[in-house]
């Protein structure tokens, strides 16, 4: 029998086109970093958005008591449904609904993190070849998804000169037919900005004016400063559809337990039966979160003291003052107060810094020199400005800000050429 | 300013491609039965792969400490890199390498369960357009993930004469340029089967001829039943470069904790670095397991006692032999002793139930009269079969087995057509 087939003669095995373009570009630009500290000054890393890397923000007792408890009962060991235990499920709903936002345990999709709601609520919404509205400065996981499943990506501006609020005018007018989502980040990584309700309305309205559905990334909900509001996108909204994606990681302070959720804001059954049966679909290709976390988290969500999460807050907001207050004396930097989540940007006056290409030349030099490093947020598409995670403790938190300053009087040059000019 | 861009008028929002496309061949069958017990019998349920529902298959001791001592030394709570700690990877590599197939912690990427390093797996060696060789009857998994990525799969043969070995010819006939990806499922899911080193052998040396890559789902290596072994794949290839999956779930009788792993066994560097490196990316969307168990691991692995993983086993064999032996006399059934992993396959001589139009019928009316559900063999793509797990309670496997035989007798018919004669 003639073999008809052609068929491979040696051995030729490469990675296939979504591994190649699954691009993360934190990786992207600190990989290439030549990250060399001064062996004179310990290292203080202020890049890192895992709060729990110096032992100064534990999570509370009552919840790894939960995780004990769900050991010893020996009751989840087996297989989860594949959007979680109906009875966690119910948790998380009773736990974020409200009236105008009313959650029932069916609206709830337990995820493998934030990060697995966000890839089954793009999964879910977009085709290859649709574009999703993405933040600008924003977290790049979006992006990286996106653009792994041959969606593209439209970044919308947020105005630093506004407290990050989004650029409307800028949002409505990248918004087309092929237009299947638009992602709201609120509180922000990397601003810590928080949208007032009525920012938040404005955003909705544009949605609704033109039936983009949103996907409201929440994993930094209810971490807001105190006297700062932060109501949830979907108690705002009349009209438009929203999954709301969180998890445990951040308000919880156990990123690595990977505990997410997807909570399924529908209006006027426009997404129906058949969005919620996609992404119970979706759930069952890898399956959720450990059954362990989920047997956990009843208790997680109810019996964590309330003084846990303020404390973490007014830790995160006098660390944020330490450093706003510190870098505003420091002549071509332009901090910019957060009001909530863990991050603080700061902008650099690049024509001060002449001996910088780049934030990300900014950013390794200070590395160099003070052994201090923040992420360049050209890592966000966002060059010009640096990250300053604010979870360090207090003291590093001083000293970093003290070696940042000292970095900055080296390099700045108050030339008499001014950019102002220049720039008309 | 005039809007040139056409955009939605009204809202409509539908569930991807994608969505649309995971199909789950076991619930699209179970959904479609009607599943009314016998009110008048207790439901035995013989159909689920989970062996921790009845109780009487619990994990060891020694996995629970290890679970809490990962917990109480709060070390585990943050983020693990997106391949998993460095340390727990090592002790995969530990627990897994050989002489003839050495591993190292860079071999070992950790996953969110077996599913995840499948999915995975498949997601770094094929592109839409091409196909993978998936052994039938099989897991239904792999279909599942390639159809929604857009990979064809092509079903080859396992013939249940001989002990549910690969046809080989067939397979062979299957391979063309496109076929990126040949999975091997040793012990396998549903047949219980396990194949000896000469047939291993055999398989090798088609991959090798066409030169194909191997991902071998060797969720139930070890599970064997004593005098018989189970090579890995890697560890009898000197040329076919193999991407082995595996986890916690069923050795360690932990399924819901979500622990697996991809063990890459490059051989002479044709996975190479592209292929490990597109897997580190991958692992970066959502990253994989929870980072308890991760710090658990090395103790599991470690310190889990002989005695567990030999009671396990003594335990599958026993039970398989009381369902063997007792389905052997029943007219009408052919059943197949399996040697390892915790299923065994029946063959139905559907004309012999002329009651009954398919697998499908035949299991839904065992429920309806008996209250016994087996998994159709439908759902594995192999009609006139039914699958049995054998992780039941002895009295339940007795007392299945004694309703199946009445079931049978009942619905029997010694009809003078043969269909032997039929068929030629
Ligand atoms: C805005 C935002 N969304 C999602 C995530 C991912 O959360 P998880 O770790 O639960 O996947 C992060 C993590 O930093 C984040 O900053
Ligand atoms: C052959 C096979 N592979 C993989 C899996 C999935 O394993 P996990 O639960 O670790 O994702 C199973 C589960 O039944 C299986 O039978």
């Amino acid at each position: 029998l003639a073999k008809t087939k052609s068929r491979r003669q040696r051995w030729e095995v490469k990675p296939s086109e979504m591994a190649n373009k699954t691009l993360n570009p934190i990786r992207a630009i600190v990989d290439g970093m030549k990250l060399t500290p001064n062996p004179d000054k310990p290292m203080i890393a202020l890049s890192i958005g895992d709060p729990t890397v110096f032992g100064n923000m534990p999570t509370d007792f009552a919840v790894l008591q939960a995780m004990k408890d769900a050991i010893d009962c020996q009751k989840y060991n087996g297989y989860a449904p594949s959007v979680g235990y109906l009875k966690s499920r119910q948790a998380v709903a009773n736990f974020y609904t409200c009236p105008e936002a009313p959650l029932e345990a069916e609206d709830v999709i337990l995820t493998s993190g934030c990060s697995q709601a966000i890839d089954l609520a793009i999964s879910v919404l977009c085709n290859p070849g649709d574009n999703i509205l993405v933040p600008c400065p924003g977290f790049s996981l979006y992006k990286t998804l996106a653009v792994s499943m041959g969606i593209e990506v439209k970044l919308y501006n947020l105005l630093p000169e506004k407290s990050w609020e989004v650029d409307l005018k800028h949002l409505e007018s990248l918004i087309d037919e092929r237009t299947s989502c638009l992602i709201v980040t609120n509180p922000s990584n990397p601003c810590g900005s928080v949208f007032s309700e009525e920012h938040l309305q404005k955003i909705l309205k544009v949605a609704s004016r033109h039936c983009v559905p949103i996907l409201a990334d929440e994993i930094y909900s209810n971490m807001v400063f105190p006297g700062c509001s932060c109501p949830s996108m979907a108690s705002l909204s009349s009209d438009v559809p929203i999954l709301s994606c969180g998890g445990l990681a951040k308000r919880w302070l156990v990123p690595g337990w990977r505990m997410g959720w997807i909570l399924i804001h529908d209006r006027n059954d426009i997404f129906g039966s058949k969005i919620r049966q996609g992404l119970v679909k979706l759930s069952q290709r890898i399956l959720g979160a450990c059954s362990i976390i989920q047997g956990a988290l009843e208790s997680i969500l109810n019996n964590t003291p309330q003084s846990f999460y303020s404390d973490t807050i007014n830790f995160l907001k006098t660390n944020s003052e330490i450093c706003f207050n510190e870098l505003c004396t420091v002549p071509g930097l332009n901090p910019i107060m957060p009001s909530g989540a863990m991050y603080l940007m700061v902008g650099i006056d690049m024509d001060r810094f002449p001996d910088f290409k780049s934030d990300v030349d900014f950013t390794e030099r200070l590395v160099t020199e003070q052994s201090v490093f923040c992420l360049p947020a050209s890592a966000f598409e966002y060059p010009n400005f640096f990250r300053i995670v604010v979870t360090v403790p207090e003291e590093m938190m001083v000293e970093a800000c003290g070696r940042i300053k000292e970095f900055c009087q080296h390099h700045y040059c108050s030339g008499s050429h001014d950019s102002n000019y220049l720039d008309q």
